[in-house]
């Protein structure tokens, strides 16, 4: 079954807003075993509303269209779509009534243009709209009003946000499964690893799961700075038992570089794995300026296992918020293992926490030599068992090159948790 | 001239990832004088590309596909549009010599399948990848190949943000700018502001501006957490003119909260104002757990100003790294003036920088008290002239609040260097 969703509105072809609605209604149609074919952006105007939905209709049984539904000059969905497919306006009574009581619980008048909220295309059905003015709109489109072979239904939603996702958990979604039952089961699960790269990750799990494609299974990569994605998808009566077979060849595959499943990050794994040992992380950043302690803050929780830190930007303050050696600085320099080694040793001795992780590297552009190239960084990890020093090659532009460098830092934590 | 982006990729249509190419590729357009007409996305399958390119061709005299030609298996962007135009994929020896280098200067060597991302479509432009292996395409395809009336080109892009940025601004736009030059002078200024609410900002502007509005100026307005550009663009003969009067009304009405132009951000008007005075800045971040220093060290150029500072989210470290006194935490809590302006003075006098930020605050969701609500922030400033702090309520979600506090705390900073 084909669903296409058609985002309208001006501010999306000028760049000016993110259009969130596309990742939003795609997961929620994907988590309820229904795949949306295509999404369209286009303008707020009559002509390319119609077209888009005309080609739509064409191709989709379930159109989802957002915005345009409101009372300003630039909202024509509702009017445009109306028009394409022939159907007369007529003003809803109940929509009148909700928008005359909306206004009076605040004390206001509405203007005739909210009224205009209220103009219905015959034959629609209205979506009530928990938080906000517009209504929905749901609608079937038969073949001979342009629709496909079989007939076609067409949802128009509000733009809010706030005011769409509840219409469309409440009214889209179990009209939609009641409509359309699945056929058949379907599963989509999303493993997370870092430190491999992806046409390494794909060489090491593709020919173990070469007979699970063979039976249907769906395999995906999606590669971001320092991680590597594999969402495993299948539909069917099997669906379950491949994906989880599947997941199973993954984690033997992949092991320990795995760090977590669906949307979970990087530092929320590191988290959750600290505060289950009730162990306590500090850090000394020099080339990382405060990315790791801002990727570890930004996990709700986080005050319970990490306690804060340095940044040490200048050799002076690394001597004297760290206690790195002078003499350390002037054999082996800034960026060397032994400065690394003596920062998170500082880090963890002035703060007391059970892990300290130290980072110190050239981000570049300038500063590279030929022993120790741009991109150059040494991560160290203290705990009460000593400390370990990684060497890494970062190439990369410079927020690259913070993430990347993090990225490695909290996988360096991870791995010692897991040991 | 219509313009299309194709997004591809099934982590798209199952709702896995934002489409952030959307709004940027978008945005670069609109600045340049060019408006993107429609946007597609559809999942990575040959059929569904080829579909959607098929139709775009029929419309669009430039299309820019995004996604889809690195080096594993859901790859099919360039075979696929190779395969619907008839242009057989031939191996590129300067390709070929890239991806070498690339994987030689990485010390690792290159699998087969990586080196697939050498074929190129015959009569293809190769444009450079400098942070990634996947090369982007450009080519001409001509009305009998399935192009409209007129030529239409196809530009394909690789999916990774910071390998498409860089290319689209080095190789793309100046190529359409070439090609495709303007029939008018365009002229589009982004100025940016932090501090004034959206609403607050046209109140301000909105009057002094109408009669340049008159005489054709577009006024946009753009709005993310802490800030709010205002966007000023004019076609035509007198669009130069245009643009400049509106800039210095506006400059006159919002005066010093304006901290820059264009894609400037606030951290590295910060980075400009501190170096061009030959001062230094430190932090000590409690609420926001790192992000202040986080953007200051993205600005390249930042260790000429920054020196470091603390992260001390917990009590005990307030104490003893910056300080704080015992009796001022138990008198007045975390979150006060009195431990914000100690927090700042123990920094500055810990690093010896000439400024110091500190931020203290509660991110929720727990944590508030009817006296110091949710959101609640202290942040100060110190120097040698003395210490200011102000009392701020960001009632947001807990990557907001961090984002808003970072922003005001640099811009408490800003407005003092500009005294």
């Amino acid at each position: 079954m084909n669903i296409e969703i058609i985002n309208t509105g001006n501010e999306l072809m000028l760049g000016r807003v993110l259009n969130t609605h596309q990742q939003w209604l795609c997961r929620q149609f994907a988590d309820a075993g229904y795949v949306v074919t295509r999404q369209v952006a286009v303008a707020d105007t009559a002509v390319a509303i119609q077209q888009a939905v005309r080609e739509a209709l064409t191709r989709a049984r379930l159109i989802v269209s957002t915005g345009g539904l409101g009372p300003t000059s630039d909202d024509l969905t509702r009017d445009a779509i109306a028009e394409l497919v022939g159907r007369p306006l007529r003003e809803d009574p109940t929509i009148v009534a909700a928008l005359e009581a909306w206004y009076a619980a605040r004390q206001r008048t509405p203007s005739p243009a909210v009224m205009l909220q209220a103009q219905v295309p015959e034959g629609a059905t209205v979506l009530p709209n928990a938080n906000g003015t517009a209504p929905g709109l749901l609608m079937e489109v038969r073949a001979k009003e342009g629709g496909g072979a079989e007939s076609s239904w067409l949802i128009m939603l509000p733009g809010p946000p706030r005011e769409l996702r509840p219409m469309f958990a409440a009214h889209v979604l179990p009209w939609v499964k009641a409509t359309f039952p699945l056929a058949a089961p379907f599963v989509c699960r999303t493993l997370r690893s870092t430190g491999v790269p992806e046409s390494t990750m794909q060489q090491q799990i593709a020919g173990p799961l070469a007979a699970l494609v063979a039976r249907g299974l769906e395999i995906g990569y999606c590669a971001r700075p320092g991680e590597v994605d594999v969402r495993l998808v299948a539909r069917g009566p099997e669906a379950p038992a491949l994906v989880a077979e599947a997941e199973a060849i993954v984690r033997r595959e992949v092991g320990r570089n795995l760090y977590g499943v669906e949307g979970e990050s990087l530092e929320a794994a590191v988290v959750r794995e600290l505060a289950g040992r009730r162990q306590s992380l500090a850090v000394a950043e020099s080339c990382t300026g405060g990315r790791i302690a801002n990727r570890v803050t930004d996990v709700p929780g986080a005050s319970e296992v990490f306690w804060g830190g340095f940044i040490t930007y200048s050799n002076a303050l690394k001597e004297r918020l760290l206690g790195v050696r002078a003499e350390t600085l002037a054999a082996h320099g800034a960026v060397s293992e032994a400065t690394a080694r003596e920062m998170a040793e500082g880090a963890r001795a002035r703060t007391g926490a059970d892990y300290a992780l130290a980072a110190t590297g050239i981000a570049g552009p300038g500063g590279g030599t030929p022993d120790k190239p741009v991109g150059t960084v040494f991560i160290a990890l203290a705990n009460a068992g000593g400390t370990r020093v990684v060497r890494m090659l970062n190439a990369f532009d410079r927020d690259t090159f913070k993430q990347v460098t993090s990225q490695q830092a909290l996988e360096l934590l991870r791995q010692r948790l897991l040991e």
